[in-house]
């Protein structure tokens, strides 16, 4: 595992016929759905993962579908999201990453959307207030900016807020720049050490919070060394080299290109600011019909966009 | 007390000769420097403001000073909050309001250029590690955004955080509009509940946390009734009419002014959304001077606005 | 005629009786559409407006309408600017304003939304091309942060775009607060010098520019000083006040009321940052629908939200 | 020339020795400039840049250079902004590229700190007045959100500005990654057809607009197709492949990575909102400087930062 993914389903990949991973497909049209389940400690070290469900939705054309297409991809999400959240009780929304960096502002960029009810429940009239599920929300920002780890923000709001869940919203990194704004991975494994675009120090899961965590994430970017390896590997099976040398100049190379500080490059679509308010719309969308079953799509519209 | 005012020297101003009310004024050229020490639970409840300490800096062309008037500005909030807080352990600086709007973005405003060290206590050069104070900062939000009450999140961060102090930055309404932007008042009695131009429902104090609690404000706004009643008065006056008679025509027109919803809308310089950038980068030179009295004005310069 | 209005339908309010101006109005549920036509010059000069005809579309909880009701604005809307715009040729839309200063940019905001096509009409497939009109826009700043007139500079953009008609959306002051953002003017006479929150200086009409200019308003602000008169007439006439003496006391009031810098102030809704994005969108989906006459509502959506 | 890049000083690196190009290079301590005169038309097919001057600033830590290095990177723009305005006459400074995309959004970021005086010269007060140069700034947006060509927009202010000269910062493509956020190219060729990260379509300069066009660009992003082949390339290298079967690998390699698509993604720092401010406040000074040459630092400040 040499190459950075955030994706369960990217490892996989890497990994055919690894025991101790269950894995299954379904495709709707242009939407395709994954499992992933990885389910022995083993398996987890081996392809540097948490033991847990992934679920990995992709549409290729996610950044130019149409509103139906959206919608497909918004109710897709609602029900990953509930297939792992606790059923009842109040659920805190986190928008990790930093909303002054854009590949990274996902997690901001959601919470605008959402509709948070928390604050709601002993306010709006009887008809609604029964069918209200808690929402509250908070993005914590990134240890450079706040001075804390997000960890501990997150650990010292839910102490006090006391969700039966948290949701964590993240942007990704893949290895595969097809999958950038394309793929959604939702996981109850929480946030894991050393993932995301801005590289989270602690987790988030229920082992540090003592709650469960629903982590959903975007791939935004793919690392520059990544995009540089799989150029290499392309060459050398086209040149039709052996499999040891292959991995001489592999590493050869890797040393070269981590002297000119490819590493600290991504890479990126241009238009990366506007394909994150498309994905995050989604994602709120999404979040809001799981949230909150017992309002219609009418209702939901109302409330979150336009004030109570 | 009809006046919302969040400025304690404009309370002082309607109750001059209250007993348990001290006040000094200090002028430095066109920098004015007035302190009021409430010191009766009796002039309290009279000035409807907490017991405490609140020390008002106003200088009438803040707005248009050059470099050298902002950097007198800033050194005199350095040195009022210097008075105000304890000498040693971390400091958590908190940024009140809701920074999508403009007027009442300035809590969020000024952590844009606060100097944030509490991370790096471990990671920098030995030189510079022991003369760091301890800085982090949130920007909680507020309850219509989050579902959260402020006083709730920053409880929730504080306990996990454990700061000597807690520094928090909002937007006020003043009853004059010449304070727009022009007036810092710093006080050691926190944030008063229903204060602040969003309206804190709670109070953020050293009673609700545990934690002694440094405010900045700086009033954004003059509720649009204000106006009016003031306009009113200078009439009146003028008129020669009695006091009375002044009172009763006063208490007819409150009723026909809220029937008109001007108690919602208020007053602020058109160019609001450029003096909050200008007042906040004062502000945050004040508080990185006032937190980092061990370094030099370039160490601050270097590590706030060039990274680390 | 001492009110700073921009809004025809105020103006009449003052001046009932006054012959060559012809109005009339239609409600359909809370939507009133007044339309004024200001026939002659001497009804022009008495009103301070350009004669032509001022459409007035008035929804008093615009900013809190459902969809529903934002649809029956924009299509309400579409069919004021259909009335007053040539049929057929190239449209120029120009967003003026400061996009900086919140109150003032309302015609930026538009522009985001705005269904761009004049560069497609060679570019995209036969069944589409055929339908489009083509749209051009462009936001030409304020002479404040540009150094040129706007109106220089639109006259340079027309003179090499050589459209058909330009539209002209701007933020507008009033004289009632409760017009702020519940109001949306459609007039031919274009942009009057003097007019708007930012002031223009040159006049954007077809004078001018030797096009047709429609302009489309929304009131922002209500200068504080008006709002001062308003709590004084309401005073004077509830004490019974002759109308010479109220004259008396009102000039001298002015006076006061300038010396202390309310001029420059405005009164605005706290949230106005939320409501000039409610708005904004409004009025891009009635214009949208005005000058795509033969796209259907989902192919408008398509082309403007999601790019080609 | 298969590898798009904007800054001539990259193309020469692959045309040593070729005839008709004259190059010489300055350094002052960590601060490199490097001056290309191309002086012939071969010469210029053979780069695929235009006939005329480069000078190229570099820079390596700019972005995280202290306050007297960003002084001394001003100073060196505007010097060689200097060398190649006349020396008389306004100035129409344009800032291209969308500020919508964060990589392309230097340009309009540049003018929010620039001075702008053609609308003061009658206003100020004496002693300014005939100590400035007048300089007027527009943002023309790109193709996609006005309709209209930049070129087109630009051509019709400069007819009625009736500028000396027009200055255009744009944000350009390198080929080389530690080019981003380090390098100033400016020129006296204009803009090109084809350059810059938003890919102009026509031209700007003396030619198509009939005025002297010097642009200032900076490099912002790597297409990610030319990281892949400089990882090759060094693989190649490093195997001591021959040149001819070096070049053909190339071109194989090449025809795969387009179809997965790396032709449309860029390199970039992850960071790179952060850098855009950093460096587009260096441009605004220097240009601040080039402009206003007998205006003293502190009169630049005051004018440009605090309003008049």
């Amino acid at each position: 595992m040499q190459y950075r993914t955030d994706l369960a389903v990217e490892s996989r990949e890497q990994s055919a016929g690894l025991s101790g991973v269950v894995s299954r497909e379904i495709k709707h049209g242009d939407l395709e759905e994954v499992h992933v389940v990885i389910e022995t400690a083993e398996a987890a070290r081996a392809l540097e993962k948490d033991q847990g469900t992934y679920i990995t939705l992709t549409h290729p054309f996610l950044s130019h579908a149409c509103a139906k297409e959206r919608l497909e991809m918004a109710q897709a999400l609602s029900s990953a999201v509930r297939e792992l959240l606790p059923p009842f009780g109040d659920v805190l929304v986190v928008g990790l990453g930093n909303r002054h960096m854009t590949a990274d502002a996902l997690g901001s960029r959601v919470l605008e959307d959402l509709l948070i009810t928390r604050h709601l429940k002993d306010m709006t009239d009887e008809a609604l207030r029964g069918r209200l599920r808690g929402v509250c929300a908070a993005a914590p920002g990134v240890l450079g900016i706040t001075g804390m780890e997000t960890a501990e923000v997150v650990k010292g709001i839910a102490q006090r807020v006391q969700p039966a869940a948290i949701i964590a919203i993240d942007a990704l990194a893949a290895r595969d720049s097809s999958r950038i704004c394309t793929t959604i991975q939702i996981t109850d494994t929480g946030i894991r050490p050393g993932s995301g675009v801005g590289n989270h120090r602690a987790g988030l899961n229920k082992d540090a919070l003592g709650i469960p965590v629903i982590a959903v994430g975007v791939p935004m970017v793919v690392y520059a060394s990544v995009i540089a390896r799989d150029a290499l590997s392309l060459l050398l099976a086209d040149m039709g080299m052996e499999e040891e040398a292959h991995a001489q100049a592999m590493d050869s190379l890797i040393g070269k290109i981590s002297c000119q500080g490819l590493g600290e490059l991504v890479v990126t679509p241009r238009e990366v600011d506007e394909l994150v308010g498309k994905v995050a719309r989604i994602i709120a969308d999404g979040l809001n019909m799981a949230l909150q079953p017992r309002l219609s799509e009418e209702e939901i519209q109302y409330l979150s966009h336009d004030g109570v």
